[in-house]
């Protein structure tokens, strides 16, 4: 098993030889590209989990966490686990068995989420809906059929597939049907406005390493007054210890009593993560997000390549791409990833082996990246006997020379 | 909730200073000192979960981690969160509703577990043991009345007591009741022998932070064969999708198939912990462990401390002590830390206030911490007006030059 450089303890056991990552250009659906302030802000001196200074950057953390969301619930705090960990989290902390949940599915995440909340014993009442498109809330109405829900979830970024889904309708919908409002939102935090509380959105959960630009492992969560009134009014035990916002809110909060040892240098990471978001300010990032996305779908249409979302519905953090007729996928990314150390995603689910998914992330929203991926993908193209329709860096360029 | 230095961004929101934790010596529960690097490691430039160099990685994590395991088991990795998602993995892959788990109580660990159990729909038998001492695997048996059981569980090292637990009379015993075997190796992996193999442990899960000397953040888990069969037989869904590990196994197999995006730089931080201890050789390791527990237990009694836990059943990497009389043990914590930049561990649970725990884990078992932690505990009680006894340097130097 193991095929890098290795030596032998005494014992005769191997023992791999310590592990230099190659430096990758990442521009896959995350991790995205970590700051060099990111990266080694997590390698200072672990401190105690119940440490003063510990407990003071819990609340800094949880401040910026606030901001960053765009709202002023209490239990705004950073789950140990990732993403998927924050979705399980929102899940077995609002729904008990029996609970009714309302949702669309139009990818890999809104499907998991209904899995997610069918495990946590749920009844699921699930739309289906084309991939790559919004969710449409009069479809979901129609499903309700005039009964009450407890939840109605929704992916505010499906990455994948790449679509933003707009939130009012649904909100609104959640209210006539007597339900909290969960809305994922991974791939938006930090990249596109998420406004949880002028959004109405009772529930929330995201991830690091997408437009927070923060290594992989834990997940920002937030949870309203009245998600919180419906986690103390539960009958049922909250199926997960270890996700049991109850319990977690008590150390997190001002009693600080122990639940589990946090992830001290992970949230290291995610405080100078934060920091950055907010030095460049919410509304500069979300611009510089929906630019460097309009250039490169710019560049990839001057290609000739086909965009399946449609403009109104395409999230600028990720963007859903078309493999051409005749093009081998896994060997395009062999390319990139060997020729330029650039990595970008294939597809997921239903566009698995059809397309690629191109993130432009937090510190990956760049016009190097967004240059450096269109050459690169451009010759990849080309090695297979595909020929470009056009000049993509000058149709990128005109997007940013627009401004 | 700001408290250190900040600034404002252009709308106007707080931005903390960036966070510079002071270097602690740890000697509590854990997190244990962490080796520079280690924390280095942590810091290199984040790839991504299927890049082709990450996925080298995992195999070189499995197969550390099964020598450490002292294991064959294919099913060992990681789980990404803490030691309690490690139980929480375990508890949740081999109960159904219904399942019959046997256990003693004595000390938190033990008592989480079975409350992990239950809201897992187990039904659980355990056996009020005293606090401080090991389970007696009879009690247990008495307990039992002759039915059969789905799992015997035990906390191979109580870090709430510091109590090494004895595994063969248990292991018979669940061998006896139709029953697997797991345990919670949290505090002994890295510093007190595992053996999973050897010991018929057939499901364990242990924490990064403590006796590898790594950060907090991850949780290496074994199953072995039958326990792997227990999975696959299973009627009801795994009632957690994130520790599902007939999904995960299939992306730390050779399959590859996306479950969630791994931590990545938590685990360059792993594998170097792993290389260290491989370097050091387990059994030089354990001999470390047991050298400076058996020396700090000298010292504190030479300075007149009571360690409430029989001498056979210490475990090395954390030693419990009582608060002498008059003393108050929270200002003892302060004036450490204050002081000494030292940490040491409160009580937890029936020793809330009454107990220290003082670890030596990993990296902190070091004649350097032991000397330290008798010099300023011996200050700290002296500035509460509490006499020592005796000489504790001499003490522990007593056993240091006995070898």
């Amino acid at each position: 098993m193991i095929r890098g450089g290795f030596s032998f303890n005494l014992a005769g056991m191997v023992i791999p030889s310590s592990f230099s990552p190659p430096e990758r250009y990442l521009m896959g659906p995350g991790p995205s590209q970590v700051p060099p302030a990111v990266s080694s802000a997590m390698a200072r001196p672990t401190i105690g989990h119940l440490d003063p200074e510990f407990l003071r950057l819990m609340d800094e953390l949880k401040e910026m966490l606030r901001g960053v969301f765009g709202t002023k619930n209490a239990c705004t705090l950073p789950m140990s686990g990732t993403g998927s960990a924050g979705m399980e989290t929102c899940i077995v902390n609002l729904i008990e068995p029996g609970s009714r949940v309302l949702i669309g599915l139009n990818g890999v995440f809104s499907t998991r989420l209904a899995d997610v909340a069918r495990r946590a014993g749920a009844e699921v009442t699930a739309v289906e809906v084309e991939w790559g498109r919004a969710v449409d809330a009069d479809a979901l109405e129609k499903a309700a059929a005039g009964r009450k829900f407890d939840l109605v979830a929704t992916i505010h970024a499906e990455t994948s597939t790449g679509v933003l889904q707009p939130l009012p309708a649904l909100r609104a919908l959640a209210e006539r049907l007597g339900a909290l409002f969960l809305a994922d939102t991974v791939t938006s935090l930090g990249g596109v406005a998420v406004d949880l509380d002028a959004n109405g959105i009772d529930a929330a959960y995201s991830g690091t390493q997408k437009c927070l630009s923060c290594p992989p492992g834990l997940s920002p969560v937030s949870f309203s007054e009245r998600a919180m009134a419906r986690l103390a009014q539960r009958k049922a035990p909250v199926q997960s210890w270890y996700l049991d916002l109850s319990l977690i809110t008590r150390y997190w909060g001002q009693e600080r009593v122990y639940h589990h040892t946090a992830p001290i240098n992970a949230l290291y990471g995610l405080h100078e993560a934060l920091r950055l978001v907010l030095e460049e300010g919410l509304a500069a990032r979300q611009a510089r997000h929906r630019q460097h996305s309009l250039a490169l779908g710019a560049g990839l249409e001057a290609l000739g390549l086909r965009l399946p979302v449609p403009t109104a519905e395409r999230l600028p953090p990720l963007t859903l791409v078309s493999v051409p007729d005749g093009i081998d996928e896994v060997r395009v990314r062999k390319f990139l990833l060997d020729q330029y150390n650039l990595e970008i995603g294939g597809g997921l689910g239903k566009f698995k082996g059809n397309a690629w998914r191109i993130g432009l992330m937090g510190a990956s929203a760049s016009r190097h990246h967004v240059s450096l991926c269109l050459t690169a993908l451009s010759q990849a193209l080309r090695a297979q006997g595909f020929t470009p329709k056009g000049d993509a860096l000058a149709a990128s360029a005109a997007v940013y020379d627009a401004g």
